[in-house]
């Protein structure tokens, strides 16, 4: 079955990962998906917040945030409106998770590292591809940490890499990696968080209609384990330049 | 292998409904799980929100909260913080989906209903319990409302029941409805609901320490399904009343 | 004069106190007038806010709210509108107020207690029920302060007992402790908070229709002492148990 | 018993109202106690909120703020913390509710009048200062309002008038309009809100130390009605000017 | 060209400087150009904030804003809103600037002065009257903190007085000191913020209408150098009283 | 004198407009001025705010920020924060000011048009790299809509161009185009708004240091006004495009 695009039903969007994007940053990635385009912005800091002081980890988080013509039609800024707003607060909160589970805190010492990822131009997958994105700008920081000799060169705070990507059924077929146009149309739609060796970090599965049955949602996690490896694959070698 | 309160891996908590707890609301039920006590409370109006104006559909949404010491220790109210925090807008939001899964909201009519699930006291599980209990209240507010003749008395706005259970991982076996002290020692956790018909509504799996792999996730799996099996036939008792 | 609820105009609604209604606090109790029911919760902890610090002296404070369905119609969450109404806030501050009125800082020694009254159901008189029940949950969470050690089993912190109830004049008629449906009908509404021995710690009437002369006023008064008179004696029977 | 001022236990400090301090106002009063000093402003307006609309009826509200250094020390603008105290929001609302006693609002008609109270300088008793003010800037925007023609000249929009004063104990002993340094060191505080009748609108006492009994608490009423009829006297004064 | 006061285009409003407007504040000042009346007020604190902490420097700061009725119009009150508007920052930005810009901070001391300047009325030219009148407020409170032994005797904390005044173009001719019908009406509106020495120390010029040219620029900036001359001499009479 | 990057006192930087950098804005440009980076974004949208409706007239506004890590070190998110700083407020009315400068509000119709200004990378000049940018993205939205028939193609809703720099004056020498490490440095830092034709739209003049003179503030306009002549040039360059 052809998509609108011309993928077939496992295939993703074009990946790109531009990195040091920015002159300042520890590290900075522009990942694209397709259209869609992230802003991941690694900063790293020495010092963690009060409740870590003393304890020899490190802390690593991230912000999410769209810019307002991201998308189709213009959004309100949340600076503007006084409040974030749930799937903001949500998405960050994810991305975050996903980062942590495969850095190792005490190897990173007590250090802090925020990775912003804002999103610039929004073709659906946004949440997958900032996670995907920001394991690269994180890599790039912890590198530019050990140079500067804030973490100690025999130091390893990366146990493994991670990456993500969104599947859905459309029509009652799987699909990997939706663009907008699929992704409102999808019946089911799922991000899956996978490290890179290939174990689930997070599994998110939605019924936005009827609900899905065992048999479909292991061939949604079949076509995101595969994904995913792809994708693990593509930010090893973006590394390695 | 035995569990600190004595259950089986795949035992429930005593799973408690308490219908018509307040005496104002279209529906309200207690629900606990244990020593998880959420109240639920449903509230029917006529009409819908502007953007649902004339669509000939209903509304169903969901608000959740925790009592400043529902929990061991007492936490700031975010009234009084003036924000809603993030975890609180997630499991709103998560709630109100699971509930829109099963209504069909052409037969439901320009009607909006409400559900407040307040946490009185948290004891692991609340989110779970929360939309277990609100289905209870839900059903009982449509209820009132074909008794009403706000809806038509040959109207069925549910198209089916919905339940939810957590199911987490510790010292690497997969286990049921996760109290406190175990929630914190789990490496994985998983937020399942699901449908009377036992398909999947929504499933959020997140590795709280080492990914984990596609055996355990199935384990997982099977044991919420069962236990969303025993959930939606007590609610379907408690219901029967 | 009989009342909607055959009560005469000196009898006070039925009230029953619920000690120990959740299981983690320090104190906690259900109190109910008739069907208002409002859950008071003490949390104790060592030490003070910073302008306290090095004072030797303690302090108690309160937070009062309402669910958003403890009433007839749904009110909207002062979490999600981001702020606190002016009704909440003076409430907060009269129920701290009434308690520190009969707590001895001193004797109580560098710890804080916080009571939190949730109103779960109003049917009228919530403040005043919020105080009778916070006293009760407050000299709870002192005696288990003393057993844990917190405060020197000779101390005494508390220097009285205070109980409040509200009274108002209907159709030129003095009653004791209004229903809601009896508040909204009433002229003049007062509110009184009275020590165990029988003196005032607050009086705050309000002309709702015409101003009141002194001779209803006396009325007024003569009847919430004799209303406090009856909370104070239950509030001891309750405690001796 | 002589005070710190040379005043009686029942002398009111000098009362200065000066009408039309402002230019463009419909009604403005600077109303002086001693140092107190209440900028009272009438701002008229036709129509009424959208709940009041079609009911013939009119609004009467009021607002009460602090200048950041209208006390001895400054304290931070509540526009700038983003919330409003609990303290301002009491006042307010007291200031509203008092006004709205004496206001025949079928006579006001769907008209609007907002009663802005800002202390330029706070020496005590400013709430009972404002609301003494305000009752004057309320009847000369009464006065324009119908010398403009929104209002009938033959409707009587104000039923009597209305003034404030608290009364303390200090040192056991009840005295009349407390300035601060009195009111830091009164044991029990009261501000009693009176009409032109000599009947009450308000009567709100609070004990700071210990609670107080029946005979102190007339004592107070006694001297709040003698001094509001002093401040009536006033108020008619400078109205007839 | 006669303006609607029967001003010349380079005559200032009538100007009035009321030092020690209130009883407690270090420096207090009601300033007055024509009906615009601004209340500036300064506050003294030892120390200063925690950037500043042991830099030997001390710290000057303003917050501007409107009473609601200051305008023909009531305006909602920021305090109610929960934020500031843009205007509000910008102008207290500027009064700061201003005002830092001829103190020398080394001889202030490590010591902060605040000053807020309130528009108790406005009629044009709210923010240069602020600036104007925060001068004179600054000068007493230094004075007030020498003579308290707060900064040394010996210390010159200002290198200079400020003044300023709006010039705008009407119909084509520059005019100084507009009022607020003038304002209004203005092509292009231009704040010029001059030290006493008359070098400039903020020059802010709009195109309200049509971009102006460089010819009417340098009318402007001479009228108001000029304008700001008078303002210097004035404040050097009133302080010297 | 040469400048820390090799310019003449009286160079800019490389400007570059990359047009249509994002796919579904009516307009979008990417503007640097060497390493300062604005996305512009110009959003149409028919019909205008109610306070226009029916008036036959356009409106065009615009909103500036930062992204996190814009800056050389993250900047807390304003959204998170809760609030809009002054200078990101201050910035976004200027830019609207100035494009508003330019636009016939009659010829552009009932239309808005946002422009949004999000700073990605900051080097000093990022409130006229933002004006500048946003007038080519301002020109291609309105050339989409005459080509879409939302405004009529003989209309003419732009009366001229407009174009930004700053200035500042380094060690007593006036500079243009000041980057971050220039203007951090700078005693005097001015922002000059210019139309197409050369006269001016706005003129924000600060000192930092000392106070500065006549004939400094002309070279400073000298420098400015030959810089945006520059601007305007490469600004129809690329749109004619």
């Amino acid at each position: 079955m052809a998509r609108n695009d011309g993928r077939q039903v496992n295939d993703l969007r074009e990946i790109k990962f531009t990195r040091g994007w920015l002159d300042h940053a520890e590290g900075s990635v522009l990942v694209e998906f397709g259209k869609t385009r992230v802003l991941c912005v690694a900063s790293f800091s020495p010092g963690v917040p009060r409740w870590l002081k003393d304890s020899g980890n490190g802390w690593v988080t991230s912000e999410y945030a769209m810019l307002p013509r991201a998308t189709h039609t213009r959004s309100d800024r949340e600076s503007v409106k006084g409040k974030l707003g749930g799937r903001t607060q949500e998405i960050s909160r994810l991305v975050g998770r996903s980062l942590r589970a495969i850095v190792n805190m005490k190897e990173l010492g007590e250090n802090t590292i925020v990775i912003d990822c804002d999103v610039l131009q929004a073709d659906g997958g946004t949440r997958t591809a900032a996670i995907t994105g920001a394991y690269v700008a994180l890599a790039d920081a912890i590198t530019w940490a050990k140079a500067q000799g804030h973490i100690k060169a025999t130091a390893n705070p990366l146990s493994d890499s991670v990456a993500a990507v969104s599947v859905g059924i459309i029509d009652g077929v799987p699909m990997l990696d939706l663009c907008y146009e699929e992704d409102v149309r999808a019946e089911t739609d799922m991000n899956v968080v996978v490290a890179g060796d290939g174990r689930f970090i997070e599994v998110q599965g939605t019924a936005e209609g009827a609900p899905f049955d065992r048999a479909l949602l292991n061939q949604l996690l079949d076509l995101a384990v595969e994904g995913c490896a792809t994708l693990s694959k593509l930010q090893k070698e973006v590394l390695s330049k």
